[in-house]
C-alpha cells in the first residue's frame, strides 16, 4: 500500500469506524493511506480470526493493537476464572493477528461493591497470572489508565503513575501502558510518568482523541477529532517523543456523531488532524 | 438550638437546599437540629451581609465555611485583577461570617486556551497574592481539587497531592485544602495524600456527597445522597479521623431531583446518612 504522505505513524483504531466490518476497515485504510489499524476483538470475531490476519497482512495493513482484554475484577472465583480464560484467548488472538500489544481495561467495582482498594489488588493478582502467558506468545500487556470517571464502572486503573505500578512489577516486554490523551491529559503528574514510562521502556501505545465540553449524555462517548477540544496535543507529543516512543499514534473515537459520519470522510480528518496537531518538528 | 443527636458535626452546605433563602436555610437547621451551614455567596449577598452573619449568629448556627472564591485563571491582566478583588472581597465577607474557611474552586482553563500548565502557575502565582491577605483576616483558603472532569471547565487543580504542592508553599493558617468525597474518592494517592494533609494540619474542610451513575446531562448535577452511590464512606472517613481532623463534615449536593425535594425532606435523609456512614465507633 502507498502510505499518505505525514501519516507513517497513523493507525486508525477500528471503533472510530464501528459502523464498518474489519474487511471494509482494511480497505478503507489502504484506500486512504493509513498504514496501521489497531482491532476490535469482536470484529475479529465477526470476520474470523484467521481471515482477518489474512485481510490485514495481505492488505500490507499493520496490526498495531488488539482491544482489549481486561475487566479483571470479577466479584467471585466462577467469573474470575471465565476473565482469565477470555484473556488468554485475546492474547493467542493478538499473537495470530501479528500485533504485539493487547491492551487493557481493567474492569471496576464489582457490581454492589464499594472496595476500590480491594478491587485494586484484585487487578494486581490478576497481571500476575497473565503476564507470563503474554509473554509466551510475545504479546505485551498494555494496561490502559481511563479517566477517573470511570473508575466505578469500568477501570480501577485511573492514572498512568498506577498503571506503572502495576506494570513495573513485570518485564517490560510482557506489561506496558497506554498513554490515552483523553484519559491524562488533567493529570499534574502526566509529564513525570510520561518521561517514566518512556525510561522503563513502558509506552506499548500512544492513543489520541480530544476532551470535548460539554459531555454527553453518555459520557463514554464524548471524545473528538484531535484539535476540536482542550487538549494541547503538541505538548502532549512532544513529551511522548521526548520519552522514546516512536510507534504508532493511534485514534481512538468514542462519538456518536463521528460513527454516523461516512467511514471516508472521517479518515480524511484523521489523516489532516494527524499532519497539523501530531506530526512535531 | 438543640443539636440531633449524632449529628454534632454534620454542616449543611447551603446548594444542598438550593431552593431556600438564607433566612429559610438557617430556620431549617435549627429546627432539623443540625448545628452548622456552609454558606454560599450569592445567598449571602440576597440577605445582606450583615444581616446574615446576625441570622447565623443569633440562631446558634456555626458558620463551617463560605463558598466559594478562586476562578483566579483569568486570560488577561484586566480580568487577572477583577478576579484578585473578588477574592478580597470574599475573604472579608468570611471573616465578617464568623468563619475561617473560605473554599477555592481554583477556574478552569483560560477560554480559547490549552495551555494547563500555564493555568496552574497562574493559581500557584495568584495563591502566593492572596494568602497574606487571608491571613491578615484569620481566614484559611481552602483550595479545594475537583474531579479531573472539571479539568477544562472549572478547576485547573485535580487531586489533593496537587492542593498540597499549591497549600504548602503557605502558612497552614493561611491555605488549607477541601477534601470532597466526590472529587477525590477515584485517587490512588488518596489515603497517602489524606495523612499528609493531616500531617500538615492542612485539613479544612471535609465535604461528602457519592458518586452516582449514569452521570446526569449536566455533569455537575450528577452527586447523590451518602449511601447512594460507590464511595466507601466508612473507609474514607477513617482515614481522614486518623489523619487527626475532628471538624465539620459538611454535605454539599448538586443534584436537580435534590433541589425539587422539600427542604425538611432533604435534611431528614441528610441526618440518617450522617448517622448510618459518617458516625464512625
Amino acid at each position: 500500500m502507498k502510505v499518505a504522505e505525514g501519516c507513517e505513524r497513523l493507525s486508525l483504531n477500528q471503533i472510530t469506524t464501528k459502523g464498518w466490518s474489519l474487511e471494509e476497515a482494511v480497505r478503507g485504510c489502504v484506500d486512504a493511506g493509513i498504514p496501521a489499524i489497531g482491532l476490535w476483538r469482536d470484529k475479529v470475531a465477526e470476520a474470523g480470526l484467521a481471515r482477518a490476519a489474512r485481510l490485514c497482512r495481505d492488505a500490507g495493513v499493520a496490526v498495531s493493537s488488539l482491544c482489549r482484554g481486561g475487566f479483571l475484577t470479577a466479584g467471585d472465583e466462577t467469573a474470575r476464572r471465565a476473565a482469565f480464560a477470555d484473556n488468554l484467548a485475546a492474547i493467542e488472538e493478538a499473537a495470530e493477528l501479528g500485533t504485539d500489544t493487547l491492551v487493557l481495561v481493567v474492569g471496576g467495582l464489582p457490581s454492589g461493591s464499594r472496595d476500590l482498594v480491594g478491587a485494586r489488588h484484585q487487578v494486581a493478582d490478576m497481571m500476575g497470572e497473565l503476564a507470563p502467558h503474554a509473554g509466551d506468545f510475545g504479546v505485551r500487556l498494555a494496561i490502559e489508565p481511563l479517566h477517573p470517571m470511570f473508575c466505578a464502572d469500568r477501570a480501577v486503573v485511573s492514572t498512568l503513575g498506577q498503571a506503572l505500578d502495576l506494570a513495573e512489577a513485570h518485564p517490560a516486554e510482557q506489561v506496558g501502558v497506554v498513554v490515552d490523551s483523553y484519559h491524562v491529559w488533567w493529570d499534574p503528574e502526566l509529564e513525570q510518568q510520561v518521561a517514566r514510562a518512556g525510561a522503563g521502556d513502558r509506552i506499548a501505545s500512544y492513543q489520541v482523541c480530544d476532551w470535548t465540553l460539554p459531555l454527553p449524555a453518555d459520557a463514554l462517548l464524548g471524545r473528538g477529532h484531535v484539535g476540536d477540544g482542550h487538549i494541547d496535543f503538541g505538548w502532549l507529543t512532544d513529551r511522548v517523543a521526548e520519552a522514546g516512543y516512536e510507534g504508532w499514534i493511534e485514534v481512538e473515537l468514542f462519538n456518536e456523531q463521528v460513527w454516523n459520519t461516512p467511514g471516508e470522510q472521517t479518515l480524511a480528518t484523521l489523516k489532516e488532524r494527524h499532519r497539523t496537531h501530531l506530526v512535531r518538528r
